[in-house]
C-alpha cells in the first residue's frame, strides 16, 4: 500500500502547513455561532468528491448540535443574514460552487471557503479562507510545483484527490476542536446519531 | 396520451375512495403539530418511488415551516417522542420501511402510514392509517381486483405506478389544506425555499 | 379531498392538451435509441420537485433496460454526441437547467425538454419540446391566465405543483407507451428492478 | 491542528497495518473483472459517513471505466452473479449493510468486504476481506484497546472517524494502483469524468 502510505504523509504535510490563524477563524466563528445563535443554520456546499467531504462534516455539526444542511439534497432552507455557508472547492472556481457562493454574498450568509488558492474567485469572495494544500483538476502546473514542493511524484493521485482527502482530514480536527470547546462528549454526539437509520 | 389520461383518470378516483376521516386524522395531526411542537421534526420515509413521493412533500412541509428531513438523506437526526414519522409504502410490506417503521415505535414517535393495505405490517403499527389506492409490486392478484373494480385495464401502469402517482397528488392536497389552516399564501411559501439552488 | 380532486382534474385536463405531436417524437426519440445505440446513456435532468420527477422517470428507464442517469448523483458519466439528455422545467428558466442544457448542446448530445413554455431558453435549445401546462413559480401572470382558462381557483397548488404532477403522469404515461412498442411486460421490469434494495 | 496531525498519522499507521494480502486480494479482483466483464456492475454499499466514502470510492471506479453504481441512489440496477458488491462498515454489523450482504450473498454476486473485524456477521460473510483499523461506534473496548496499540489518546475522533478517514485514503490507494495496473492517465480518468457538472 505505497500509494496509501504517500497520501497519509501528504495529508500529514497538510496539516502542518495549513495556517493556524486561518484554522482558528474557522473554529471561533462555528464556535460563536453555536452559542449565540441557536437557531441558526449552516449551510455547506461542494460538487463531486468535495461535495462528499462536505457532507461528511455536515453530519458531524449536526451530530454537534447545529442545524446544518447540505446544497444539493432535498431538505434545503433559504439562508438568511446570521447563517453561515461553508464552500469547498480545491482549484476556488467550480462553476456551480462560485454561483453559490454568490448567491451567499446576496443573502448575507457569512462564507468560509476551503480551497487549494486564496486568490482564486471564491477565495476573494469569502468572508474566511482556509487554505487546505492539494493539487486540482483545473491547475495541472501549479500543481506540479505543488508536488514537487512536498516532494510527491506522480500520478498517484489522481485530479482532486489529494485536496478531497486532506480536506476531510482536516474538517474532522475541526470537529474534534468543537467538541473540547463545546464540552460534548462522544455520547453526546451519539445521541443526536440518527436512530431510524437506513 | 391514451395512458396519461388513464392515469389521471385513476387519481380522480383514487380522491373519491379515500376515506375522508383518515385524511382528516393526518391533516389534524399535522396542523396541531405545527402549532404545538414548533421544534419537533417530521420525518418522512419511503423507498424506491415512493420514497421520491415522499420527498417532494418533505420539500413542501419545508416551505410551510416545518423542520421536515427524509430517511436517507445526509442530514437525519434522532427522532424522539413529540416528533413525526410519515412512512409511505404500498404494500405496506416494503422491508426497509417497516424496519424503520418498527426504530419509530421505539423511539415513541408518532407514526402516520400511507399504504394500499391497512391491514398490512406498517398499517397495523401506525397510529394513523391512510389507505391510498393503487396496485402494489407485491400484489398481483388483490391489485388485478383493485383495477377490475375501479375499471382499469391491464397492463398500463407497471408496478408500483398507480399507487406513487395517486399518493403524490393526495399529498399535494394535503399541502393546500394545510396552507389554507396555517393561514400561509404562496408568497410564505417562497420565502422559505431554498435561495442557493442547485 | 377536494383540492387532491381538483388537481387530478387539472392533470386530467392536461393529458387532453399535451400536443400528440410532440410526445410521439419523445416516444419516438427514446425509442430509436432503444433499439439503434444500446451503450448510450439518458441523462435526466430538474432542480427541486421537478428533479424527484425526473428521478422517478429516470428509475423506470432503468426498468426498460436504458442506461440512465441522473443530474446530482453521485454517478453521471460525460455524455456525448449519441446520448440523449432530458431536461424539466416548469418555466424553462431555471438557472441550473439552463447551464445544463447549455452543456448538452456542447457534448453535441440529443435534447429534450420538458417545460410550460415552448418559448423559453431552454424550449428554444431542445430539439424536442413536449408542453406540459402548469403554473411556474416564476410566471405569476401568465399562470394567472393558465388557470383562468383551465377554469381552476386559486390557491390550491402552491408554486410548481401543477405542472410537477402533471408531468408525473406524463412520463408515466410514455413509460407505458415504451412498455408497449418495446413489448416489455412487467415481468421484465421487475427483473431489472434493484434486488438489493435499500 | 494538533488533531489534524493526529488522524493523519492514523492513517499513515493504518496503511502499514492493512495486510498487503488482502489488499491485494481486492486489487487482483477488481482488476481481472475490468478485463473479463465488462459489462459487469460494481455496487458500493455503505451506510452514513462510510457511505460517502463509498461514493467517492465509486465515483473514481466510474472514472476508471467501470460500471459502478452506489446503493441507495435513485440507480440501482439488479446486480447478478458476475457483479461485484462492496461493503464496507467499521463494526462489520451495521444492520442495514449486512442485510444487503445477505441479498448479495443470494443473488451469488461477489462481496468485498472493508472492515476492522473480519470475525464479524459482514467479515464472515464476505469473499474478500480488507482490514483497516480504526474505531468504530459499537465496540468502545476493542477500540480503546486498538487506540492504546496505536498510541492515539482520546477523544480526539468521535463514532466511525478513524476508520472512514482510513479507509477513505485506502481506498485511493486502490485507486492509483488501478491506474497503473490498467495504464490510465489522469487524462483518461478525465474523460470519462461528468460534462455536465452539477
Amino acid at each position: 500500500m505505497k500509494t496509501m502510505y504517500d497520501i497519509a504523509e501528504f495529508v500529514l504535510r497538510a496539516a502542518t502547513l495549513i495556517k493556524a490563524r486561518q484554522a482558528e477563524e474557522m473554529v471561533n466563528a462555528l464556535e460563536d455561532f453555536y452559542r449565540n445563535h441557536r437557531g441558526g443554520k449552516v449551510l455547506v456546499m461542494g460538487a463531486g468528491r468535495s461535495g462528499l467531504v462536505g457532507r461528511a462534516f455536515a453530519m458531524r455539526l449536526l451530530h454537534l448540535g447545529y442545524n446544518s444542511y447540505v446544497l444539493g439534497e432535498t431538505i434545503v432552507p433559504a439562508i438568511r443574514e446570521n447563517d453561515i455557508a461553508i464552500a469547498i472547492s480545491g482549484s476556488g472556481r467550480t462553476k456551480l460552487i462560485v454561483t453559490a457562493a454568490e448567491a451567499v454574498r446576496e443573502a448575507k450568509s457569512r462564507l468560509i471557503a476551503i480551497t487549494s488558492y486564496a486568490d482564486s474567485p471564491l477565495g476573494r469572495m469569502a468572508d474566511i479562507v482556509v487554505e487546505v494544500p492539494g493539487r486540482t483538476k483545473y491547475s495541472k502546473n501549479e500543481d506540479y510545483f505543488a508536488r514537487q514542493i512536498l516532494g510527491i511524484n506522480e500520478p498517484l493521485a489522481p485530479l482532486g484527490t489529494l485536496f478531497e482527502d486532506a480536506t476531510q482530514v482536516f474538517l474532522d480536527g475541526i470537529v474534534a476542536e468543537l467538541m473540547v470547546r463545546l464540552k460534548k462528549t462522544e455520547e453526546d454526539l451519539r445521541l443526536v446519531h440518527a436512530n431510524i437509520e437506513l
